[in-house]
């Protein structure tokens, strides 16, 4: 028997992934959580049916989404990470000896039970002394928060079901008043490709440009989300992530790295046409 | 009744495409050619059931396998293509008022005609006055050739088939010698991401290393390809892609492209570490 697990990309795309082993499945509050092991990406966490993380390429995303904006500001102290329940964020910032707290707010508890026992490959620094988790929703969890966090990371599913609250203006003002005069947001900003990730790309970004008055998008390659081409938003009070960027600076902290390094942190704000586009013209 | 074309990007990834129309397929003497109407990607060429040219991304593959050489030496007077039977490279090369003479050379007539006959998109410019045709191995094509061609673009399939001779140390010397002092190789250069394209890669790369004075590499997405995170070699006798790049000059000459832009020029350059490595230490 061959068993494939398929995620629809659109309703016209299919992609298919062969399973080995497929080893958890329970419904939580908000979703269905499901994990696999698969041949060629290793374990696979999928939410709702579609791929969250796997051992074979979260290394893109997880640099991605933590060392552009720790490498902007190497001082960063205080971090919140909203979302990110497989704990891969929680992960590479841990790395920084110069973060004192990481507050890590992931509305499904579930998922980090799972994730502690199939994905020790990302959830392996949750137990760090620096760490808090709550599992709340984050979209409360920011209300009323006043010049907290140096770094915000919203490491969110898609704007559907729980992810939704992590997509809207008021979120977003949350986050700006949640962060110090240097502070900066990071989030998952959908894909430019297949039109219903754009529309939602676009969104987002209109938003947050009005209230961010540095918002910039950045973009890596990411195997198995739909087209592979994936985008985070980096938006920002003070710091721009190309002209207060050192990459001396970052360099002799000596993390070694898979994907990001410093040449690809400013290549990475170097968007195509069509993708400049889309972005400036809403 | 739901008809899918499905290529596996390995044995154990399987990537499907929901299709409207069969339109086309015939077996010539290389390889079998089929067209196609999709929902998502409009039109799609497949050489051998594998994913070759599409109406929706087929603007990436070629911007990037041409602007970033004319860019460089917007002097380029003699361009010859290799492969590329859409027709989609030599289009793009046809908009440089400067370029006096494209031959292109394309081992399988039939993927021509098709291309002429179904992919218009792509072959619209294969009756410009400056384009010589020939249906001839490009491998004996180049042999004896000295000095004539300032820029030579192997737009060819994977190194299985009829494709496999555009890999060879013997071929890269031939096109080294067809070069003019300045001239430059563009390559079709694979995938890093799964296995069995990273070794192809890495063969090409070293090859191309032990014969050109100038050797890189630039990325850009693919979305209908394999992980969609593709790579084209850049070799050359004497100019540098990034250091002898003027983007002003690019600029001044007025084209409009969907993906190439001048920053993306020199973004397409900062590869990941895990690929630098893969390419460096071979």
């Amino acid at each position: 028997m061959e068993l494939w697990y398929t995620e629809e990309h659109t309703e016209n795309v299919r992609f298919g992934i062969k399973v080995k082993e497929y080893l958890y499945t329970k419904q939580s509050d908000f979703q269905r959580v499901d994990i696999f092991e698969s041949y060629e990406f290793g374990r696979v966490l999928t939410l709702d049916g579609l791929m969250m993380v796997n051992e074979k390429d979260e290394f893109i995303y997880h640099d991605m989404i933590t060392h552009v904006a720790m490498a902007t500001n190497p001082d960063i102290k205080k971090v919140l990470v909203i979302g990110g329940g497989d704990g891969g964020t929680v992960r590479e910032i841990s790395r920084y000896l110069s973060v004192e707290q990481i507050d890590m707010v992931e509305i499904d508890e579930l998922v980090v039970k799972s994730a502690i026992e199939y994905l020790q490959f990302t959830s392996s620094k949750l137990n760090d002394d620096r760490v808090n988790l709550y599992f709340e929703d984050g979209v409360k969890f920011v209300e009323g928060k006043e010049k907290i966090y140096d770094l915000i990371i919203v490491d969110s599913t898609d704007p559907i079901g729980p992810g939704e609250g992590l997509f809207t203006t008021e979120f977003y003002q949350n986050c700006y008043n949640a962060l110090t005069d240097k502070g900066i947001l990071v989030n998952q900003n959908e894909s430019p490709y297949y039109n219903q990730n754009a529309k939602e790309l676009v969104r987002a970004n209109k938003k947050i440009k009005s209230i961010f008055p540095i918002s910039e998008v950045y973009q890596y390659h990411m195997p198995t989300y739909p087209s592979g081409h994936w985008l985070f938003g980096f938006a920002s009070k003070e710091l721009h992530p190309i002209k207060d960027f050192d990459a001396k600076k970052w360099s002799s902290l000596g993390l070694k790295t898979k994907y990001y390094n410093t040449d690809i942190h400013v290549g990475a704000f170097a968007l195509p046409n069509y993708v400049k586009e889309m972005i400036e013209n809403d």
